[in-house]
């Protein structure tokens, strides 16, 4: 009975120990203070505010956490369809002790206090690393982050890069910028004097990668100091808005200068392909995000061509580009298929885009899935119903169709969930 | 046993009265004559010359219905395999009494016989109405449309505004809508009084949409007044061909002013994208139009911005847009996922982009289906492959995979199945 | 139980004869010499190379056939998750008797002998014909083949145009074309009567399509012979680089005078549409090539439009691309689908596209599969594969889903699997 199988496999796959190879989590506030800190993820106040919530009832200034739970949970009812809920409703059991299927008008005082004393326990951060399956977690740090205060084998450094190749021309950027490294960052040599900085200072601290999130159009070149020089000059003067060419010359010669970083470096270089900022404008706090979904990853072409010593883990933000993916996982040795992302981490689309992977890319290549969380509390929803889509794929189309045995199912499920993982980012000190 | 569960989920969710948001159906012939207007539905001509059967054959003028269906029935035997042809096998059972499983060149008469004499009764389309389910039904009217002679409760009329966008360049165009205005239109003051006109026309009427079908290359975008005047010119200034630049500020200084009537007017202002008109240039009545999968939702960011208080229940046309569907009705409180238009309606991606809506959208923003149907025999066929492939979805994903109760799943396709258009729409009289 | 019937369905299907309508065979040496022509296939020396194993050890001038396949052995682990993979086990089971469900280094040497023992059999191309249940392959032949020496009914020539269409200005090509026509080809008039030849060459000899493969940005249009001539003498004058424009002119205009010779000869043109040639560049011999998904058949509306009575069954490179074929076919009375394709050759990607064609593309107009392979033993494993998603596409949306009885399933499987075959190609002697 294929249902029992899954059971099993899922049972079998749940029982690793993970590390989750890409997050957004603080360090030093890991987990939540309270129930707001989830019900204040951007997937819920996004969604509530799309089903009618106002903005304004979400932001409110100064909104006491207590009332603003209370403001939310009144409006999940249109949501209670969504995976989304189901991660809500599978961490408050899995994690306070709820114990009903919804969370309602009537039952979540009771869950909001549950939650408030183990949140308030002392090692509750580690709690719910223990309780989750997760022994160490990659951040997403901004490049002028001290990376100090932490256990950086648990909460493991990661490069984020978006600032310094999309908003160089702002000041306070390059403010930052000469603060975090000393340098005075006046045109293309100081500019990569400043960011090698960066990568001794992110390395010496046990950084594991470098990584950047990319709008649908950008399509990396190798760019001339010469030219370089002219659009640094251009981007970075001030008054008025610089020339658009001028723009895409600057971020494409500090692009491809991290990219020649990781491989001095040896980092893993992330792409996060596809997103589009900013398109709903009246949106709340990190739900304006949208995309476009005609990209191709022939756009990295010349990248991937030119750099064959930087791996490259890859995540496409739209199910339509992951043939794509899969297909320059399976021909390019350093193209590495990267989790579901976003507006593809749903299970329709997760389970269409593995299987596809699963098939056609070599089982090395593959780095199962992340979580993107911002506060612990979510690794366990969000690791959970992958691993039962994964566990319902080796089921169905590995030990039903392909005629494999549970064990090589798992050793492949297990692959993809931790040993690549270990393999491409080799986190220190596991 | 999930067949089982699939057959209960479908039963009940077949018991439920539904109201058909979109539709051609012609509120004074709304149901067949004879078995010719069933098979005389371009989804069976254009098959059955796609397979082989000449234009001429099916197209010959003064041809007898008898004579027509005689040569089409002929001609279907190499469309056994597709869902079209299933939808024409279910209704001849559930409509006509047929009990066969294909309608052959032995058993036609009989069927054409059958149909003849209940169609010919006095309350034909009312029975149909009743043994689909169906209490209402929405229009797509002509801008013209008098919109007089039956009940708008059970045919709701909605303002389909094709020509003003696309063909107000015509002549004959603006002579229908100086008649049907009493306005000479001259100019962009004229053509804004009277549009005005209908749309006071259409929900004096009882109008609950106004509705669209676009280009993939189609980006609405505001234009002056100014702008629009040199367009109007050059456009209906008649003599050559206008500038293409001209037609397109016009088609988009229309189509803004539409939304800005809809908002006025508090319509729903149903998009249909992506269609290109009249690629297969020989091709039947009605089967010319494909498409060019390369379009994107973000090009309809000013427009969701632009107006937040219009509703915009959007249908796409190919299913690799139906992410971004998904992703914009999830971000957008005032886009909806509405039905599974022409080319995606067929059960392998209904499938596919309905569990990505029912995992991602807010419940409340999708409507589930609509059945673009001509004539009215139509409605119970495809509303009924679409409540299977709902059974199967909630069944596998929900009930299976999330262990929601039957009871639960049951709701949800209630909702996105009845719930919502009476929410969206707001029928008058329901 | 569906997984019962699955295997009935296999199991019918599985045991007719076919022909196979596309392959890379040379038919003087179809079959493999040693098991170092199975694992040299690029779809295994690239997954090696993707996974880690130096082009240098793969394509190491003269090694020896046993020294290679020890050492793809050694990198296959990493790939035994891949459907590629499970072909060649497979094919190892079926034609060489291993009994093993993985190749390892501790038992490829017996495979390797027991392989060769076979293959050094006199009939051994006919033995692995007869065991594939094929009874005739296509070739695809340079448009300088003799055409001589083997049995055009079993090996059926088809005529490829890629050099004739993209490699005009290549001096090479054009001396080819001169030797295998005795027509110096200095213009467009002798050019035409050149390609007039080698259309009747191949007719003459049983040749049964013309075939090419085509890029992304490849859009037909007719081109005159007046343009064609200034794009020719530009493309052909030797000395620089010439315009971008001209050579899109030339290649437009050959492509065009194909189909008019497809026309003149009624051959069917088969379309492969969608790679790019040469994207990773230090990729193993055949390991190069990828592709841009954002193609449309819309380019080729003037195509299908201008060759009515031309038979084209187009490939698609990517499974996006899938719900526009069966669109255009579903429209396009001379549009046949045509196999799943090298990217999309795989079960995921097979299971989705060949459900949509076979509920929406008339029964008659599908090509079901090809295996496109270089050497026999390939035929085996690949059909296979297809049969087996076939049988459960027809098992779950056909019995299950629409009610259908095993024999209408069989019948529609039958169809897709040789009747059309015979349909469209019209193989002499069969």
């Amino acid at each position: 009975m294929v249902t029992e199988l899954r059971k099993r496999l899922f049972a079998e796959l749940d029982s690793i120990v993970l590390v989750d190879p890409h997050t957004h989590i603080n360090p030093l506030q890991p987990a939540s203070a309270t129930l707001a800190d989830i019900l204040g993820y951007h997937y819920f106040t996004e969604l509530a505010h799309s089903a009618g919530m106002a903005k304004t009832e979400i932001e409110e200034p100064g909104l006491d956490p207590r009332e603003k739970v209370a403001r939310l949970v009144e409006n999940l009812v249109p949501l209670e369809n969504t995976v989304q809920y189901s991660w809500f409703v599978e961490l408050s059991r899995e994690l306070f002790g709820f114990e009903e299927d919804r969370v309602t008008m009537r039952n979540w005082e009771t869950l909001y206090d549950a939650a408030l004393a183990r949140m308030s326990g002392p090692d509750w951060a580690d709690q719910v690393l223990r309780q989750s399956g997760l022994e160490a977690v990659f951040l997403t740090n901004d490049f002028d982050d001290p990376l100090t205060g932490w256990d950086t084998r648990v909460y493991v450094p990661c490069l984020r890069t978006d600032d310094l190749v999309f908003h160089l021309g702002t000041a306070g950027v390059r403010d930052r910028l000469a603060r975090a490294t000393g340098e005075e960052v006046s045109g293309v040599a100081s500019l990569r004097r400043a960011i090698g900085l960066l990568f001794e200072h992110f390395v010496s601290h046990n950084a594991r990668a470098c990584a950047i999130s990319l709008p649908p159009d950008f399509a990396p070149k190798k760019v001339s100091d010469g030219r370089a020089a002219t659009a640094f000059d251009s981007v970075c003067a001030g008054g008025g808005q610089p020339d658009e060419r001028d723009q895409r010359a600057l971020a494409n010669f500090v692009f491809w200068m991290l990219a020649e970083y990781c491989d001095e470096f040896q980092l893993p270089f992330d792409l996060m392909i596809g997103v589009h900022r900013n398109v709903y404008t009246s949106g709340v706090f990190q739900g304006k995000d949208l995309y476009d979904s005609r990209v191709s990853l022939i756009q990295y072409s010349d990248l991937f061509n030119g750099f064959p010593s930087v791996v490259f883990p890859v995540s496409v933000l739209a199910s339509v580009t992951n043939q794509e993916l899969a297909s320059f996982a399976w021909i390019f040795p350093n193209v590495i298929t990267n989790g579901h992302w976003w507006y593809s981490n749903s299970p329709a689309f997760i389970e269409h885009d593995c299987a596809a992977r699963l098939e056609t890319v070599p089982g090395t290549k593959q780095i199962g899935y992340y979580s993107d969380m911002y506060k612990l509390e979510f690794g366990l929803p969000k690791f959970r119903m992958y691993k039962r889509i994964l566990a319902k794929i080796l089921a169905e189309r590995f030990v039903v169709d392909r005629g494999w045995t549970e064990q090589q199912a798992l050793d492949l499920g297990r692959q993809v969930l931790r040993g690549n993982v270990d393999r491409v980012f080799r986190p220190a000190g596991l």
